[in-house]
């Protein structure tokens, strides 16, 4: 299958930037097989005019958790405890395999309408996110999240289930997994420890909530006479890839930690305003070298997993705490939303960027819409004006799996009227409005 | 003209807050005839079938200037003043009547496709947004934004144009008008005397800049030897019904000016971080219960007009800076967003909410969209998971102005047209991307 986006703006990597420029993009089966120039002997099969269009490379959504988009809007205006101990905890006692994965169906559908091609996800009931992804196209990378106390039976029964989720979805190369200890104040240090063993012997990276509230902080210390980045470096987490969700709650020798261990931060600056811990040092981190990504975090804490809706807080929100409108240029914003996403899951050889060779992950804006006029500065314009709803067809490995604004691989519908019946049954349409 | 709204779920007022209920909205003429039970007589010559629709109360847009939206994202990443009279004048020094008029068909135009139905502006060229907002079935509170030193012949120049447009457009009731001082920085103490003046003998509220930026408060310290509320307090500004937008840097004693003159203060959360301004102390105007609402300002310098935007960012930052979960909430954010507007530019008793009697300013978001999937919180998803591409349908003084995502009473796609014209026509199309 060849599919040729004909005379089209495209937003295309130069140097440490990138530049919106007019140009051809040919692909052929999953990748792309050039940026410009027609490659010989490419036949297009469907020819996609890109008179008013923009091409992006799809965003990479760096931390979320897909199934919890059937408790969006369950849980606002609570404390970080109270809302992960009183509430979601409680639903997810009673959730099924089912629900999970309606919920990330749920997740794929909002994450696809606004342009995002690839999530890291840390999930809990097995074969249902990634069945989820298989099933509509996206790309992936999964982290069955591994709560645990020493050598402990439940541990090993959720290292066990990684490996066997692993295992099952070999076939489907758009899905890729890293072990995912949750968090130092539900894993204990002794299993960390086992953690970052088996991730250094099946050469695994590793996924992991760190500093995200102030209470966590505390419990650490008082556990451990340490921080949690401190805690992780010392179980040998950071011996493998890593990427660490939140650091808001950082300390100056936390960042040199990051950087020496090269260590890619997800920024959630939704979920962390949301639940009240705070901004991360994002700038902080940037100077520093760290490699950052932006994540939207789950739909319980967000309460949306719009990455437009993610990058344009994450270029505002900076700019006032510092006061300082130079802070994360829109330039700057589109890397971390792109490519430093795709670096931080060991994927950009594959994807994150417009360039022959790589995967065939794009979205395509239409540009007839008011957040997008005029043209003058796109990539301002993706990060200030756009919502998402611009975007009108997405391409995933090559295959086109939205058009017109209607996902091709998912019913929508279906997914709409089966995550109501699941908070119906959960009683949880009836709460106060 | 009858239109019915057939069980549909609705927001609506009940004692000081809203609640979400199924119900049935007769609309006859330009009003809301009824909610609930059919009003005796009511004819029905078009019905909307309510299922899995949500309808609204229009949002207001509290402070813009409807005429920038030209100027989206040509200026980003620099400091106020910069920004202000390095960037900004100079395009407008050059903007033509035309340019201004196309200007805010494009602001309406977004701002109809996000679900606001009045907006409160400032501008510069006369006749031009008040004409879109004729055209366009909009309502809008316009102030010609006035600049002037004690009794000098600039300033009446443009008092005279104020109440030219007010004359002009008696005939259009969607239109009032107040007087817009533009600011302490570009104001004198004698040229605010004036207008306050003014508006006591003519009955007009005021719209005014106050205490957007740092240097703002050095300058009227250095000058006046106090704060900016202060400056307009004593000149006079407070003495007829006032509205005050931004307030980023202001002190207690400011606060309490502002609770005794009963000045309504509209946020703009976007822009005062966008331009390294800060945040406003919303949480502590709420707390003092000073009437609080919300404004997108201009294009240049947000870079959205979407009200929805808006609102996440005045649910989230707060949140964040004060390390609350509990700190605005989506009910409190809801009402910001629409009857505290309507409160602020006195049409209280015409907008702001669902109930019979007030004039028929409605937007209907459609449901079965991912992010207000379930249906559990409905007024959450309006603050949290929402971006505005939700809404389908709008009504303005009882007509419809959008059906399907069109615009019925625009050209959506010659405003664009033009609009990409006049910024290639100033050479800001070949800006650096």
């Amino acid at each position: 299958m060849g599919i040729l986006l004909k005379n089209i703006l495209a937003a295309v990597p130069e140097g440490n930037t990138d530049v919106i420029k007019e140009t051809n993009i040919y692909i052929e089966g999953s990748r792309i097989a050039a940026v410009g120039t027609q490659p010989e002997g490419f036949q297009a099969d469907k020819v996609i005019d890109g008179k008013d269009r923009l091409a992006i490379p799809g965003l990479i959504n760096c931390h979320t958790h897909s199934y919890m988009s059937f408790m969006r809007n369950v849980a606002d205006d609570l404390s970080f405890m109270d809302w992960l101990f009183g509430t979601i905890d409680p639903i997810e006692q009673q959730m099924t395999d089912e629900d999970t994965y309606w919920g990330a169906c749920l997740a794929i559908i909002e994450m696809m309408k606004s342009g995002t091609t690839c999530f890291n996800d840390m999930q809990m009931n097995i074969h249902q996110t990634t069945r989820a992804v298989k099933e509509s196209g996206m790309r992936a990378v999964i982290s069955r999240g591994l709560v645990g106390s020493g050598n402990d039976e439940a541990g090993q029964m959720r290292l066990a289930q990684a490996y066997e989720e692993r295992d099952a979805f070999r076939d489907c190369d758009r899905l890729s997994f890293m072990l995912g200890p949750h968090a130092p104040y539900t894993c204990d240090d002794g299993f960390m420890r086992i953690v970052s063993e088996e991730a250094k012997k099946n050469n695994m990276r590793i996924h992991v909530h760190l500093s995200e509230s102030e209470s966590e902080i505390s419990q650490i210390q008082e556990k451990y006479g340490c921080t949690p980045i401190e805690m992780a470096d010392k179980n040998g987490l950071f011996d493998v890839p890593a990427i660490a969700a939140h650091c808001v709650q950082i300390t100056e020798s936390d960042i040199e930690i990051l950087k020496k261990k090269r260590v890619s931060v997800v920024t959630n600056p939704a979920s962390n305003m949301k639940l009240g811990n705070g901004f991360a040092p994002v700038p902080a981190l940037l100077e520093a070298g760290v490699n950052v990504c932006l994540g939207t975090d789950g739909a319980a804490s967000n309460n949306s997993l719009n990455m437009f809706h993610e990058m344009s807080l994450l270029a505002l929100i900076h700019k006032g705490v510092r006061r300082t409108p130079q802070c994360i240029s829109a330039k700057e914003n589109f890397r971390i939303a792109t490519i430093n996403g795709a670096k931080a899951l060991g994927l950009e050889k594959e994807t994150g960027s417009l360039e022959a060779g790589k995967k065939a992950d794009i979205a395509i804006l239409n540009l007839n819409t008011p957040s997008l006029t005029p043209r003058n500065n796109l990539l301002a314009g993706l990060s200030y004006s756009a919502n998402g709803s611009e975007v009108e067809t997405v391409i995933i490995d090559g295959k086109i799996t939205m058009e017109d604004r209607k996902v091709l691989t998912l019913d929508e519908e279906l997914v709409y009227r089966k995550v109501n019946e699941i908070i119906a049954r959960m009683g949880l349409d009836k709460k106060e409005y």
